[in-house]
Formats: C-alpha cells, sequence, structure tokens
C-alpha cells in the first residue's frame, strides 16, 4: 500500500442554512478544499461522498454525480458512500483505499447532509436504525441513547453532572471555532435544567439537526513532498460493523463497535492509545463521547464520565477531545461529520485551528459512528516529514 | 496495485418476492456466494453493497451493516455504495480497489433493491434524476429516455421495429436463465403493440420493476490460484460521472459518460473493444442498449439499432450483448444489477452459464449505468491462468 497524506481541507459553516440548496453545500466545501490544496480540478480522479439520506431528506439520491456536476467536477469517478451518521468516516476510508492502491493520486473526500430541508428530520434520522424492530415500535434515537445512558448510570454510577460537563467543555471549544453552529458557552445549569428529550437526556444532552459540508484531500505522500505541503499521513484506517438494533447487543452500557475499529487503526498505526495527542470523538449524544472514550481505550469502562468531569478531555486536559466544539456544539449534519472531523485533525497538526489550537499536537483520532453503535470508523492520522 | 480475481457469485432468483425482505435478499446472495467461492465467512474482512433508495423504498438506511449483520457477517468493514442504477458497479469497483490496495484480502461486493415493497416505485426511481430541475417539472425515466429515443430516431433513423429487436433478443436469452424475472420468449409484435409508457417506448421497451440481490466474492490472483480457483481477472475498471440532468448535456442522441468510462476500462486493461468477447450491457430500455453498445464502441454511431435488428448482438452473433437476458428480461433491482452483470461474466467465463453458455469466450465487459446517464462503471475481466 502506497502512503497517503492529507493536503487541504474546505467547510461550510455549520447550521441551519435553509437559503443554501444541498448541491450547494458540497460546492462550496469542494472549491475551498481544492483551493486550500493549491491543486486544480482537472487533476482530481475521483471523490467519495458520504451522505446519509439525500433521498428522505432531499428527495435526491444519484448524489455524487450532481454534486460533482454543480462543483465543477464532472467526470470525476464520484461515488456516493452511506453507513448512516458515519458516512463521512466511511467516504474518507474509500478514498484513502483509492489512493493507497495506486489507482488514482488525487482523490477528494466529501461529505454533507441538508437537514433542514422541509423533511421530518426525526424520521429520517430513525432509519439509522431497525426499521422493523426497533423503529416501527416508535423508538428514536435520543431514546435509544437514553437507554445507554440508563445502562452506563446503573453499571458505573455514571451522573447527570458527568454528562453535563461534556456538553459544557464541547460548547467551551466549539465557542472559538468559526464552523460552529452554536460558538457560546454554556454552563452546567443550563445543561441539568434543559427541558428533558428523553431521560436522563435534555436538549443539550443532544447534538443539533444541522446542514453542512465538508471536504479533505487525499495523495500520495510522495506527492504531497513534491508539492511543498505538510506531511499529515493516514497511518491508521479502522472500519467495523455491528447489529444496529440495540436489543441484538449483549450489554447496552458499551459500545462494542468502537473498540472494535479502534484496535484495527491502533494495530495499523502500531501504536497504542497513549500515542494519541487529540481526539474528535463522535458525541451525537453527551452519554456517547463518554461510552466512545471508553471503548478508544482513553478511559477504563466506568471512568469516561468522571474523566469528563474532571477536566481530563478539556483543550489542556490530558486527552483533549473534541477542540472543535465536537457534534454538540459545531452541528452534526450526519453525512458531513467524519469529514468534518477529518478537517479538524488537519487545522491541529497543521497550527491552523486559530483560537483553539492545541500544542503542538503529533498524532489526532477521528472516531465517526453510525447509528446507536452500528458502525465505526476510526481514523487516525500524524504530521511528520 | 496487486491483481485481483472474482472467486464465486451468488444471486436469489430476480422478481416480484413480496415475501421475502430487504435484509433477507442480501443475506440469501451472500451465503449462495460464500458457498460458491468456498470461503468461510470468517476470512471476510470487508464488504461495500450497492443500493440506490433502501431509504425510500424500505425506510431503511445504514444498509451495510443491518445486511452484514443478518447474513452472520457483524463485525466486516462494511459500506453501502449508492450510484442510483450504477450502485452496484461502483460497489463492485471499490471492493476491487480495496483488494487491490493490499489493504484486505477477501472483499465482498453485493448489491441489493427491494423495490415492491409498498413504496411508489416511479417515485423512488425519479429521484436519480436532477429533482429541482427535471423531477419537480414531473417527468420520470421512461419520458427521459423517451427523448433520448425520439433524438437517436431523428438524427440516425432508428426504427421502432430496432428498439423491439433489443427486447426480442433479450427475453430470448433470458428464457434461458433461471434467475429472471420473466423467463418467456415474446414476439417482435407483443413489443410492437404494447401499450405505450411514454412514445416511442412502450411496456416491452421498459425493464420491470425487481427485487433482488447479488453478490460476487474478490481476492488477490495469488491467493485465488492458491485455492484452486479458476482465475477470473479483473482487468480493466472504468468509472465516471456527467451532469444526470439531461438538459445539462449537449446532445440527446448520445451517452458519453458511458464512452468516458469504456475508454478507461480499455486503457487499464490494455485492449481495443475488438478484444471483448461478450457484454453485458444496461438496457434499462431498449433505447439505452442501442447508444450503449455505440458509446462501448461495438458499433459505429447510429448503426446500434440496425445491429440489434441484423442479429449482431445475438449469442451466437459477432458481439453477444445480455446473454443474461438483461435488464429488461433477467429484471432490474436497481442497486443490484451491477453486481448480477458482473455474476453473469464469471458464469460465463467459467462454463457455468448452462443452456445460455457462449462458446469459450475469455474476454466479457460489464457496462452499468445511473439514471439517463449521469454515471456509469465498465469492467472488464478474463478468464486465464
Amino acid at each position: 500500500m502506497r502512503d497517503v497524506a492529507v493536503i487541504g481541507y474546505g467547510m461550510t459553516k455549520f447550521g441551519e442554512l435553509w437559503q443554501t440548496p444541498l448541491r450547494d453545500l458540497f460546492a462550496e466545501a469542494a472549491v475551498a478544499c481544492l483551493a486550500d490544496a493549491g491543486v486544480e480540478r482537472g487533476r482530481l480522479q475521483s471523490a467519495y461522498i458520504g451522505c446519509m439520506s439525500s433521498g428522505l431528506f432531499n428527495g435526491q439520491e444519484h448524489l455524487a454525480s450532481i454534486l460533482c456536476d454543480y462543483a465543477g467536477l464532472a467526470g470525476l469517478a464520484a461515488t456516493r458512500v452511506e453507513s448512516a451518521c458515519a458516512s463521512g468516516g466511511a467516504a474518507f476510508r474509500a478514498a484513502y483505499l483509492e489512493v493507497a492502491s495506486g489507482a488514482s493520486d488525487f482523490v477528494l473526500a466529501g461529505g454533507v447532509e441538508k437537514m433542514n430541508d422541509g423533511a421530518d428530520a426525526t424520521y429520517c434520522l430513525s432509519t439509522a436504525a431497525d426499521q422493523e424492530y426497533e423503529v416501527y415500535h416508535g423508538i428514536t434515537f435520543p431514546g435509544l441513547y437514553a437507554m445507554i445512558a440508563h445502562a452506563h448510570m446503573h453499571r458505573y454510577g455514571t451522573t447527570p453532572a458527568q454528562l453535563a460537563a461534556v456538553a459544557v467543555k464541547n460548547h467551551r471549544n466549539g465557542a472559538l471555532n468559526p464552523y460552529a453552529q452554536f460558538p457560546v458557552e454554556i454552563t452546567p445549569e443550563t445543561v441539568l435544567k434543559a427541558v428533558r428529550v428523553a431521560e436522563p437526556l435534555g436538549l443539550f444532552d443532544c447534538s443539533p439537526v444541522t446542514d453542512g459540508a465538508a471536504c479533505v484531500l487525499l495523495c500520495p505522500v510522495d506527492v504531497a513532498r513534491e508539492l511543498g505541503k505538510p506531511v499529515i499521513r493516514v497511518i491508521g484506517s479502522g472500519h467495523a460493523t455491528d447489529a444496529i438494533a440495540l436489543h441484538d447487543r449483549p450489554d447496552l452500557a458499551a459500545i462494542p463497535v468502537v473498540g472494535l475499529a479502534a484496535r484495527r487503526a491502533y494495530a495499523q498505526a502500531g501504536i497504542t492509545v497513549a500515542d494519541v495527542d487529540f481526539c474528535e470523538v463522535h458525541d451525537c449524544f453527551t452519554i456517547a463521547e463518554i461510552v466512545c472514550t471508553e471503548e478508544l481505550g482513553l478511559f477504563e469502562r466506568g471512568r469516561g464520565g468522571p474523566a469528563a468531569l474532571d477536566g481530563l478531555t478539556a483543550r489542556d486536559g490530558k486527552h483533549p477531545v473534541n477542540a472543535s466544539g465536537g457534534l454538540k456544539c459545531k452541528g452534526h449534519p450526519v453525512g458531513a461529520t467524519g469529514v468534518a472531523q477529518i478537517a479538524e485533525l488537519v487545522m491541529q497538526l497543521s497550527g491552523r485551528a486559530g483560537a483553539r489550537q492545541l500544542k503542538s499536537p503529533r498524532i489526532g483520532l477521528a472516531q465517526n459512528m453510525g447509528g446507536s453503535g452500528g458502525s465505526c470508523t476510526v481514523h487516525i492520522l500524524e504530521v511528520g516529514s
């Protein structure tokens, strides 16, 4: 396999972008990405675009073709990739493998979702759960994650204050992110007193409904060097799936697909979690960040909650998590999220993260998850020479 | 890039399979494929599954995870791929690139669509066209291909009898295919006198609405040899996209994305169309087969119609096209079609095509198209040692 680097990124601001059609979202991010990389569009050979459900949200399939055409990229070998909320991570992995294979030198990995377009977002999102055995009976994602939270609280003593600490920390980081949907700080009281969505999760335990797009550009490390780019290398790519129905998995207080994908990524990279300087973690709900940090090995099982409350995951903590603001504050356009995580890694590793810049990180990890844990990608990037 | 072989296939019968849920369709094809290849499921590392619109047809996204779980394959790095009716071809290409990269040895390429599940199939399919500039104004695919047919007739003198010859020939072939939805022969009169759908296309010019699934298994050529398999090698993989709206393309009588994908595939394979012994061509409408055979270079522009009428594309003709019965007779479960074409290539190249077996073919080509020509994959397989 060829060594692969990420040499540019582009993003829209995340938010309720009622005036911006689906195709324009992607075009804005793609054009910004190519400009950032300094690569002319004629050199692109291929694109993978993560999107969960443009069919249900926007009545538009055949997505990669129409998006690339509108971005001035008609002709590309372009493919849409779907794995619910892990669609962006899956698109990045496919792009990585195509460059690694030697088939193409310049491959775009994009993600997009336009969730505010008139469709019932709660229904559209519910199709990431098991339609016949979960959704039909009335459950949606806040309810599924509430069950995970209840199990985790019962087993390990995780508290509402620990959940709230995740949201407060992510808003503190995201307040410094110009791409964020809600760039404002919040207090623990705001989280704890917010209207309940599904006990024990309140409004501020849940990521929002968001429109947005993100793109990154991949090429061989040798080509990145020739272009005079800082070498941000993909050293690990882990991907795994699991049963998507919660009742089909043995333990409600765990999300084993995350651990499986992480182990695959660590093994490829030849590192342990101790070598990772910072992480972007899939905090679709506050409890998700807690469980995922445990599955990634940052903390022992049951210690994710105390770690969040004690500041270990803050930007100046031992294990910075979601310096971008995470899904909670930055927003969660589901198909774009996984690619936006990679974009944050690129910004941090190249020292371009502005007010939220971490101190000289060398290795970053992005963990992107589908549904209640039916799929997961983990990517590890290292800046070097 | 590593050399890649296809070492097994599995398919459901195509048809109106009201009693078989989406997930069961895929599981049946996947299990049959692994049995055919003689590879235990534990050796699989990854899967790509083509599906156009399980969100709209079945209310189910997060598709690769749920399908793999039901097929006993939970844990795989599994991804759903979408490119409208070319989803299957795009899934095969992604699987090919992953094996070629060296990241995985055994990768499943699958395709599935359950179109008879209560949803409005015409609407679901229309989302492969441009929602804002085509569908909103009332056009659906029979109308789009009718415009292509009118343009082709006007420009080249293509006749209804030539269109009918495509359907008659594909039913003659498909009558010998146990997987086909409508395994019966028809006469030119049946086609010409059938109820009109969109002039000049009648009912028998259109492929049907179909449920079905298909899978093939890919591995490195070296591994195929070790397993004692006949070596059916992927020698060319071409993929291209174009504007999906017909009015955005310069010539209604052409589908240039097909020629572009074909030239990429021929270039990789180092062959010309003269080296190809037989083709599976995307005959979603009779006119599509005629235009695509021209784009592939089998015939000069404008000669596709006469070629069909003169029997050049019959099983015993100079350029056999759709020995399987094609989409018209075999059926067109849109996400599965591209993989089913590869399965037919494997059957023909390994001498297992039964009553429709061609005489010792060495090189086969599969052309899979999205929408009215917004995307296309062309794959070329060669049997050898």
